[in-house]
């Protein structure tokens, strides 16, 4: 994979200039995306090296590629819609200004399923092809995966961030709820909508959103002997297969042996209930963001979209408001589980990459703390016997992205290389 | 003024149709607007009428100004910037969606100050062209006070809502923040901005606001007795003139005739610090959601707006999110004084429109309630001895939005006809 760190230490070295860094990117892209399927735009070569010349700024040389449901104006932005095909917004999204006036380049934009929801798209997952990348910020994950770009830009509402990254063995950081600026990406969910980043190992995502924001969230190093970690299984550990759990129990494990303090936590019932709200929100919410869509262009959404947003207009507001509820109680309980833990150990997703395009997988072991707020990375390093990754994920107390990053830093190394499910294909 | 209430009630009692009442609000627009400028951009009539005739729903008949910040797929949406001049956007805004589901017309796109923000534009006050109809949401102000429509959409950042409604002499109601979706407006400040209405009267705003929503927000009966009264000068008291002083004074003193509990709260310093901490949020979120207008359009930018902005990209995230811990904290504090209170009584505006069209007035006594989410309702009847509308405002606890509605329409009750300040002009 291309690395952001390594790619900003040789500018700063003089090893390379941002124009050679771009031009690999781009040309790795060329060379690589008809088998993936991740990009769904692309800028002109020669344009976009213009650019990268003229760029200035602490991310000069980091080509990025942006989820195709958020605006670009200067490349169509198609929302993985039919509805938006050659769609081309007025203005940049915040942080695809943002990341330009940090000197990186929009290297593309990456296959989004519809409306980010769960129709699939025709990404591949770059492990093998035969497999889904996960959703909805499938070309993301793919991208970085395949080693295309050092760093993708995605969103996640229900498990779209952690889900494709676990999938795809990279890092997948979905900061805490609004670090990042969601304006001009297209909504879904107001209430859980949120910005997130793939990259090669958490520290170049932390590198990454550091000099994208000017905020310190660069990996530091972690003192297992004073890190305490929950394992929080969940109470629906049983739709974890045989491979999460022993990759779970594997990083336990691994962080024990190194000296941190493990916690075993039974999940509180108010989120066990907050994991339903979830869906409540998320339909109620999307039927009136996408109100529009549904009501000029029923006919050109996919079947599973169109019955999520009738669910959705057809829930009383009093049910949304009582969802919202038990939103705000589950802040406060995780809150409270953090007054006695560092971090969190939680499955990412209930497997490997499912077999097949038809799905993009299961949201489950996501949504929760999409709700809740929490920063996650989904921490890679672990495959199952056919080779594909299994990832674990990390979380900590709302804002503290930083230990979150570190941790997942730390745990990586200890899981590089390992193994789970001799028996598995 | 054309209300909500009559128009609704006559087609129920088949004195009039949909389609008449539309024509109404739309002849009335072209009578009208060439002396108030309140409308930017206008629907083809025979089209509206079209539309009405086809339309079914609860707000069948009632045309809406919808502020030009406010996308609409067949209405050019400028967001008050000549960068965006003739800008069609691909779709409706959540609001614009919901109101057309409903059966409601949108009978023009409203002047909205540039990005609702304080350089003013051309619309007049109705009560007197001399005067600013105040900002942002200046046209959704002036179009309910000349009587055009019987309602319009704005939003408030600042002051945007309460304040041109006050200016103005008709009801101002800013919902709860996130009651209703603002999907589809151009964003300033998302931790800022809220939707909001204008109406002939409290209950017209709440008729129309319940049928939109499908929430409980009619306005309901209440029980003066029962009924305890915070008047809250806050700690820039000094910043209101006689006539606001003495509205408050007078609306204090009809309350209490009527057999309110009134309490005096001293502003707490949490509270006083959060009305600073107001301008450090939304500069910060403005420099980043118009990042892409400044970059590529700084010279088509007002002075006022790019010094604003300039300002936001100098603040360090430490200093946002210290701003952000500070709102956190009065919210909290907001909370708490509505345990023993139901309302609280404060200024809408320093004073009744300021003279001339070179400042749309300031929204001093509103950035605090912006911050904190309350429901706010500008409350109309009081003029001064020039026969300008002096605005009070009440609000109630975060959610209880029926209340707020309640309290102000039996408060307009208690103030039809009164003035105050028998030596102004």
């Amino acid at each position: 994979m291309q690395s952001v760190l390594t790619i900003l230490n040789a500018i700063e070295r003089g090893e390379t200039t941002p124009r050679a860094a771009v031009a690999q990117s781009l040309d790795t892209i060329a060379a690589k995306d008809a088998a993936m399927g991740a990009f769904v735009a692309l800028p002109e070569r020669d344009k976009a090296l213009a650019a990268t010349d003229g760029a200035a700024g602490p991310l000069a040389g980091i080509a990025v590629g942006v989820k195709d449901i958020i605006d670009t104006y200067d490349l169509p932005t198609g929302h993985g819609s039919p509805i938006y095909a050659g769609h081309r917004p007025a203005s940049d999204a915040a942080i695809v200004s943002l990341l330009r006036a940090r000197g990186a380049m929009v290297a593309g934009k990456t296959v989004a399923t519809e409306f980010a929801y769960l129709q699939p798209a025709a990404t591949v997952n770059p492990h093998d092809p035969g497999h889904t990348p996960g959703g909805s910020s499938s070309g993301s994950a793919a991208a970085v995966a395949a080693g295309m770009v050092p760093v993708a830009i995605g969103t996640q509402t229900g498990g779209s961030v952690i889900r494709p990254a676990a999938y795809c063995g990279v890092a997948g950081y979905k900061p805490s709820f609004r670090l990042i600026p969601l304006v001009g990406a297209k909504t879904f969910s107001w209430s859980l909508d949120t910005a997130g980043f793939f990259a090669a190992t958490a520290a170049d995502a932390a590198a990454f959103v550091s000099r994208l924001t000017g905020r310190p969230l660069e990996v530091e190093p972690v003192d297992p002997g004073s890190l305490r970690v929950g394992i929080y299984r969940t109470s629906i550990w049983d739709q974890a297969d045989a491979d999460t759990r022993a990759a779970i129990e594997l990083a336990a494990e691994r962080m024990t042996g190194a000296g941190a303090t493990l916690v075993e936590i039974d999940e509180p019932p108010a989120l066990a209930a907050a994991r339903e709200a979830h869906s409540t929100i998320q339909n109620f919410e999307a039927g009136l963001a996408l109100g529009f869509e549904y009501d000029h262009h029923r006919d050109m959404l996919s079947d599973i979209l169109r019955s999520a947003l009738e669910q959705g207009r057809a829930i009383a507001p009093d049910a949304y408001d009582a969802a919202r509820s038990v939103a705000r109680r589950a802040r406060h309980e995780t809150g409270d589980l953090f007054r006695s833990l560092d971090v969190i150990l939680t499955p990412s997703v209930t497997g490997a990459a499912p077999r097949g395009l038809s799905s993009t997988g299961s949201p489950v072991f996501n949504k929760l703390w999409t709700l809740t707020g929490n920063p996650c990375v989904n921490v890679l390093g672990i495959v199952n016997a056919a080779g594909m990754p299994v990832g674990v994920q990390l979380l900590a107390r709302f804002g503290r992205d930083r230990l979150a990053l570190s941790a997942a830093s730390w745990l990586e190394s200890l899981l590089a290389g390992a193994e789970v499910g001799a028996q598995k294909s």
